[in-house]
């Protein structure tokens, strides 16, 4: 028989995307569903992005430059200048998604067996990612009872081996929504300088920060040799389906490798560039609306499930997701329950079970992932289902 | 010291843009480079597919379904049937290009240390992909005096170990040109069989065939399970700058496996699956105009080379290449020196050389790559330049 390969097998399902079928088999049912459990905002492309790309008139879409376009790397660069990093466009490789970033990342630091930290809970795409590197994710444990804040940095040096060879941090966090404060990034300075280690920064939810300022991997000083920036338009503009991000870093030899990486690919997708270099010149207060929507939103979730006997959600400072400790067996049987046995007034809401954003076994089981990407009045129906599904639910603890 | 993976290494550089660098000194010394290193068509986008896109009305440029857009799908499957292909929505992952497509078969099919049988020369980037999934290229080599026709069997029989794989078949080919029989196409299908191998089928220029019909690897009955089809519009539909591609097979389980890499990277492109849709609405006669404008160039190309003294090209079957076989010493020197040294009336010409293409070491030495994505004035000026380049170049033999 045909096998497939190793790496095909333990490639991991997607813990926001294996209940779609239980979703999509409620709306057959005439139920509505309140999709939480999934990044896609619903805030609107900005209008003059969408029109870039609309009114460009070129005749031969070509391949671009196998690092993105000239025009845009140099805009780019002033982006991330008004956000206090200063880069050439000699150091940006635009990618294919924040994706691709990481794939480069991992790829060009690391070898079959190395090894990469990152707290958990984390973005479960890392996973994927290091599955093809053949890379292994060491995990280390952030709880919800310090609002997932970084963990004490004995638990990094526990776990450094001579395989190690960077740490991710993602910041703010998917999936937690914790902000990094510029003294835990201090902290992980020390850290990479001290075992000779990259730091991986994702920082994709940079625009998005309620409590704080935001501190880049990009504002350490005396180790740009060491930072790798995985960043991506995604979120910031609302424009997840132009797959467009960014691989940065001031590390030449890296950056050498990386392209060699983003040349066999030839080039990232034309169309999306055109929209992100238009986004550059959005007017500088264009990410209040959207952060004021987004805080709203959050302190509405956060407000409600508290209010939820046997409910604890920390506050989350950035993105705009929340991790909440529900009183309930299982996420995992308790969101296909959500989808597969309940509903208030024909409708229920699609949660993401937090164990598919641990690397440790077992863990995440009363916990599940809110992502706050819908309007305020969809989210207190959606909390109005959660509150009457817990009273309810025959797995209750 | 930081240091970047053996594979970050190991990754080659690109045989086609290598020797930009040199092209950019010449244009900055006054000189016209007439390009035919690369496959980046001149033929316009279709008119109907860019308006496509520039006439989109949607508000949030949103994630696309993993898979792609099933709307596209299902439109897919009605070209594929058009060119003899009879394939479900549910068979086709729309991939980032036909490198993602090629990136998944490799990452689904083989695990470090496997091997791929791959007839040389052949485009140079499955060297790329081969470095990242840890799999070994093992090349058999076709010959110039063939054409470049499939190596006997005998000598795909001779390299098959244990750890082979699977064999990828160009068709017609990048870069030799070469359109591979019905026949042809039977003997690997036998191959296949007898040691239980996959067939990856790269057929980015279907399409473009003049001395005979098209024989997909999918034609072949009854190896179903063993087809991968690693598709893409670039060249199709001149939309290189799209990054839309298919990687498409009937065997389910490799199916589910390649999913999990699709769903890891989110979702293709948006932008560009609405152009790739459109242009399944295209007028069948829609390639006839294409195709006697490569059919032109080609008879252009080869009969001006072959009429050189000492050159020998043999008359491609499809796609939009020529290999041909020079009186010199060593083609990365020719090419380079065409750059540096050289030019008639301000003008040159860039090729590549065939040494990138070859899987052995020190092949290639005398043959170059040219693809014929200009039209017929600037063809002749280029070959008034390489004519005049022969007659002088210091290496000649």
């Amino acid at each position: 028989m045909l096998t497939i390969s190793n790496r095909g097998q333990q490639m991991p399902p997607s813990p926001i995307r294996k209940l779609v079928p239980y979703a999509e088999a409620a709306k057959k049912k005439g139920i509505k569903v309140y999709h939480l459990n999934i990044g896609q905002p619903d805030i609107e492309t900005p209008k003059q992005c969408l029109d870039a790309v609309r009114h460009s008139d070129f005749k031969v879409l070509e391949y671009s430059h196998s690092a993105g376009n000239e025009s845009y790397r140099k805009k780019l660069v002033q982006y991330y200048k008004k956000v206090g990093i200063n880069v050439t466009p000699e150091q940006i490789i635009i990618t294919t998604g924040g994706s691709e970033a990481i794939l480069f990342g991992f790829m060009a630091c690391m070898d079959a067996g190395d090894e990469v930290i990152i707290p958990e809970p984390f973005y479960a795409n890392y996973n994927g990612f290091a599955v093809q590197a053949g890379v292994k994710v060491v995990p280390i444990t952030s709880n919800i009872e310090t609002g997932f804040a970084l963990p004490p940095i004995e638990d990094f040096e526990k776990v450094i081996t001579p395989k190690t060879k960077a740490i991710v941090i993602c910041n703010p966090n998917n999936p937690t929504g914790y902000l990094y404060s510029a003294a835990e990034m201090e902290l992980l300075k020390r850290i990479i300088i001290k075992h000779n280690l990259y730091l991986f920064a994702d920082e994709a939810y940079r625009e998005f920060c309620y409590s704080d300022v935001h501190t880049s991997a990009m504002h350490l000083t005396g180790v740009d040799e060491h930072i790798v920036l995985m960043d991506t338009i995604s979120k910031r503009y609302s424009a997840c389906g132009g797959r467009i991000g960014a691989f940065v870093t001031k590390n030449q030899t890296l950056l050498n490798a990386a392209m060699k990486f983003a040349k066999a690919r030839l080039s990232p997708p034309s169309f999306a560039q055109i929209l992100g270099e238009a986004a550059v010149d959005l007017p500088d207060n264009y990410f209040d609306t959207t952060k004021a929507e987004y805080k709203l939103r959050r302190d509405t979730i956060v407000t409600r499930l508290n209010s939820m006997p046997g409910v604890f959600c920390p506050n989350p400072g950035g993105a705009f997701y929340a991790m909440a400790k529900l009183p309930i067996d299982d996420s995992d049987k308790f969101c296909q329950w959500l989808l597969e046995d309940f509903n208030y007034n024909q409708q229920t809401v699609m949660l993401a079970p937090a164990t598919g954003f641990y690397g440790t076994k077992g863990l995440g089981k009363q916990e599940v992932r809110l992502a706050y990407v819908l309007n305020t009045t969809s989210i207190h129906a959606a909390m109005d289902c959660l509150e009457k599904a817990l009273e309810v639910y025959p797995g209750r603890v």
